[in-house]
Order: C-alpha cells, then sequence, then structure tokens
C-alpha cells in the first residue's frame, strides 16, 4: 500500500524549496508564503471529478492537465495573468505510476503557462481534483456585470470543438479536437488585449448561451446574437455546449476596429431588456423549444 | 433533484457583494479579487474526506466547521493572521437543507476566526471538502526549518482531547471533547505571541511524535522530551494521535521567561543528531516497540 508521503514525493520535484521573487516559502512546510505583490491577487477554484467532468478512463496526464487548464481559464475571464496554483488531489489508485503520471502532467500544464506549484494536500477517494488558480490583474479587472447596450458582443474562437473531441476520443479516433478536449488552450494573450477594451468578460465553460446569460443577467441586460455568424464545429447544441473555453465579451462599438475577425468573431449585440435572442435565418430561434429555457 | 445553481444560491449571503478593503470582487463572477496587500500572503489548503477525516454520520454544521478549522491551523503553525477563505464542495446529498445546514457551520467558523468567504465551487459525488485558506504574516514567518540544538520545545495544550472527543461522540456520550473534536478551537492569539521569540513551529495534526519529527528532519537537530512533562488525556498514544490542532514550537532557551506554565508547556529541548528520544520513568522508551517506528 502507498502512503501519503509516497505520492507528495512525487510533487516534490514540482514545487520549488529556493527562494525567488514570488515565493517566499513553498515546500514542506504548514503553508507556503507569496510575497506581496503591487497587482490585486485574483483567486478562483475549480473542482474536476471522475464522471463528471472527465471520462473514467482518461490518462493521469491528461486529467492532470485539463484539470488546471479549465480552472486557469477563470484567470483569463477576469483579465488577470496566471502565477501560481495549488492543487488538492482525491484518487483511489494504487499504483504509484498513476502519481508520477499525473505529476508529468501537472509539470505540462504548469510549463504551457509558466505557473508555479506552491501546495497541495492528497487523500484518498473517488478521483477528484480541486485546483486553486492565482493571478495577478493586468489592467483592469474584467467582471461580468459591466455589458451596456449596444455593445458589441464577441467570441475568441470556434464552438464545439471540447464536444467533438470528446465524441471522438471515446469512439477511439485521433484528432486535434481530442487535444483540444483534455488540454484546452487558455488565451490569456487575448484576455490581457481585451482588457484593456471590454466592458465585460465570461469564459464559455457552460456553453455560449448559459454563459452570455450570465453576463446578461449580471448587468441587467439582453442579447442579439446571430447564428450565422457564430463559428461552429458540429450543429446549433454547439452554443449549449460547454468544454471550449474561449472568452466571451461585449466592448462598446468604438473600439471595433480593434478587433480582427481572424481573432475575435463578432457575433451580436447587447440590447435592452433581459432576454437572449438567437436569430438563425432572420428569424428568432425558440429557445424554449430547443430545451433551452433556463438561457432565457 | 437540486441543481448546482441551488447549491450555490445557499452559500450566496455568504459571499460579501459589497466592495471593502479587502475584497474587490467577491459574488458571481469567474473569480474573487482580493486587494494587494502590504504583508506577505500565506496560503495553504486540507482536504477533508468522509470516513478519513470525519465520521460518515457527522452532521453537515460539524463537517463544515471542522474542514476550515483544521485547515486554518496551517496558518496559525506559520504565525499568520487569518484573512479569507474559499471552499471546493463535493457532496452526494440530495436534500437542499443539508447544504443550507453546511453553510451555517461555513457561517459560525466564518463568524468565529473573523474571516471572509471569497469563493468557492460544488460538484457531485462522494462527500469531500477542499478548504483553502489565506492569511498574512504578522512579525517573523514560522517555518519548521530553524530549530537549534539547546533550544525549549514546548507545546500550547493538553493532548489526545480530539482522540477521547471521538470516542465520546461515537458512544452517544456528550463531553467537552466531542466539542473539541469537531470544533477545535484555533490559538491565533498564542501563534502571534509565539512568532516574535520561536525558532519554529508547526501544529500537531498528526501526533506530537510525528510533527515533531517533521521539525527535526527539516532543521536537521534531534529532539529529547520527557513523558511526564506533557499534559494528555487517555495514555500514551496521545502522543501519536492527531486531532488536536496544539502547537508544537521551539525556542531558545533565553526566551523561557517569556513562556507561563498555565498557557505554554515545556516538554523538552531539541538536541544535535536526529532521532528523537522520549523519557518516560527516567527511562528512553523504545519508540519502535510502541509501533512508532516511523516517528525515529
Amino acid at each position: 500500500m502507498i502512503s501519503e508521503s509516497d505520492i507528495l514525493n512525487c510533487f516534490q520535484h514540482l514545487v520549488e524549496d529556493k527562494i525567488d521573487s514570488l515565493v517566499l516559502v513553498g515546500s514542506g512546510d504548514d503553508a507556503a508564503v507569496i510575497k506581496s505583490q503591487k497587482a490585486n491577487l485574483v483567486h478562483s477554484l475549480d473542482i474536476s471529478k471522475i464522471h463528471t467532468h472527465f471520462p473514467n478512463n482518461a490518462s493521469p496526464e491528461d486529467i492532470a492537465f485539463r484539470s488546471v487548464a479549465v480552472a486557469l481559464s477563470d484567470l483569463a475571464a477576469m483579465g488577470a495573468t496566471p502565477s501560481f496554483i495549488s492543487v488538492g488531489l482525491t484518487s483511489n489508485k494504487k499504483d504509484i505510476n498513476w502519481y508520477k503520471k499525473f505529476t508529468q502532467g501537472i509539470q505540462s500544464v504548469m510549463n504551457e503557462y509558466q505557473i508555479k506549484l506552491v501546495g497541495g494536500d492528497v487523500t484518498f477517494g473517488e478521483i477528484n481534483v480541486c485546483v486553486n488558480v492565482f493571478g495577478y490583474i493586468n489592467e483592469n479587472i474584467l467582471t461580468r456585470s459591466n455589458a451596456k447596450p449596444g455593445d458589441n458582443i464577441y467570441i475568441t474562437g470556434q464552438l464545439g470543438r471540447g464536444r467533438k473531441g470528446l465524441i471522438d476520443w471515446s469512439n477511439g479516433k485521433k484528432s486535434s479536437f481530442v487535444q483540444h478536449y483534455f488540454c484546452p488552450k487558455i488565451n490569456f494573450d487575448k484576455s490581457k488585449y481585451i482588457s484593456e477594451l471590454a466592458s465585460s468578460c465570461i469564459d464559455i465553460s457552460d456553453g455560449l448561451l448559459k454563459d452570455l446569460r450570465s453576463i446578461c443577467k449580471l448587468s441587467k441586460v439582453g442579447a442579439k446574437i446571430f447564428y450565422e455568424d457564430i463559428p461552429i464545429t458540429n450543429d446549433i447544441d454547439d452554443l449549449s455546449y460547454g468544454d471550449d473555453y474561449e472568452l466571451c465579451f461585449t466592448c462598446p462599438k468604438i473600439y471595433a476596429e480593434k478587433f480582427n475577425k481572424k481573432d475575435f468573431f463578432l457575433i451580436g449585440e447587447i440590447t435592452q431588456g433581459k432576454n437572449i435572442e438567437l436569430i438563425k435565418d432572420n428569424i428568432p430561434v425558440d429557445l424554449k423549444k430547443n430545451g433551452w429555457d433556463s438561457f432565457e
């Protein structure tokens, strides 16, 4: 039987024990000590659970990478640059190699986003990864609550790729979509660019319709979006499916020229009122009929 | 079936949405934004899992309170004042009242330690509470790695009370020990006092012998402790049992007069070498014989 300290040893090389400009105490103590920074701290956490957030037989590397990447997405949505993470891992695996591979996934995502691991905890049980992410605000805080009628609505990329990735993977098919599902690319460059211009922002983790609904609710506005302007992969259900981690943001029209068509997709505009209107073939789509009534 | 948003609604009143001196964005957005502070940030996380960290039929209030309190204990061990927390809750309960009671436990512990809740996540599964705690350093950072030969070793309170509390509770007996088990009192006042004087510190979460061993290992020293000087509740096994969350710290002898006998128990001294020696009736106890060989 492997012990808690066997598992913690797998993580040891990821937690630097040398003092640097950010981390004063990193490894082996009761807590991490992070040097005071001038910028405001942004913190979010995301639980990724087996069955619910990734398939049963996903590899430990993929579980680790994906759990951290999707948590980082919330920092991008706030206009923050990622800085460090901590990980609470629950797992019922009894093979130490599983943990070694898990830490390889953590290492990959740390390298990808140039972030540090400052702490963690492990325990035995149904696989459950609680990832805490920390970053610092770039320019402005990008909230969900400041969209104004007349603002343009943009998304940063094609929807439905994660959805197709999971289907391809389930069918044993290799495709770039599978990579997109397990290792979603979080757009920190775009987030930084947007943070100087946008009035509101959210990451599309629960599907465009639900996440845009959250902006509308908190900003007390409505939205009109055009199906033909939304880049999709599969079908109209890509609008209500998550797993893409693109950003959806709103911006005053005066900045429209700042957003080229290659990197940013203009999909509609913010309206007065409080409903989301989806236009397809010049006709409003009945969201209720599509089983999307919770997004109205 | 209750939804994720039903559960999140139970927490809503705990997360302030007004801007204050600490929290710039607290509720409803992708992440929390914490105003930059002058002191260094201390962060730790602890997973509390059903079966492992609390009994199956513990009440939701007790699960919540205890999970947060034991996580806060790591801040006390670092010499930090607690400031805010975030909670990742996994639960398979389908009754919304369970979540309402859970949040009452969170509210109690927030009131007890004057801390804020800045964020969280919920998902369905085997009960698992990942608590993230944050605080700021008072005077000096209290690490585990700076104990010196000749330093006195102190503990802040009686051992074995948590152990007795769990036994009493299992037997349906009401006692102050039960309260001690579910709502351990974290000694932030003592931690602050100690932080100006101590050379090293740890919280006794895994049992005195194991935790003192951690100080010795990281400080590259040994220790000699005297059984008759250690305040216990049950028997000698109180030295290897956790669940008390008292502090164990070391301090140069020149400060000995600063520690009165009522609040601080002098139990031994740091030695050269690397072993822990437990003296009982003037004779060294064979730790291996007691099944404590992992503490040697």
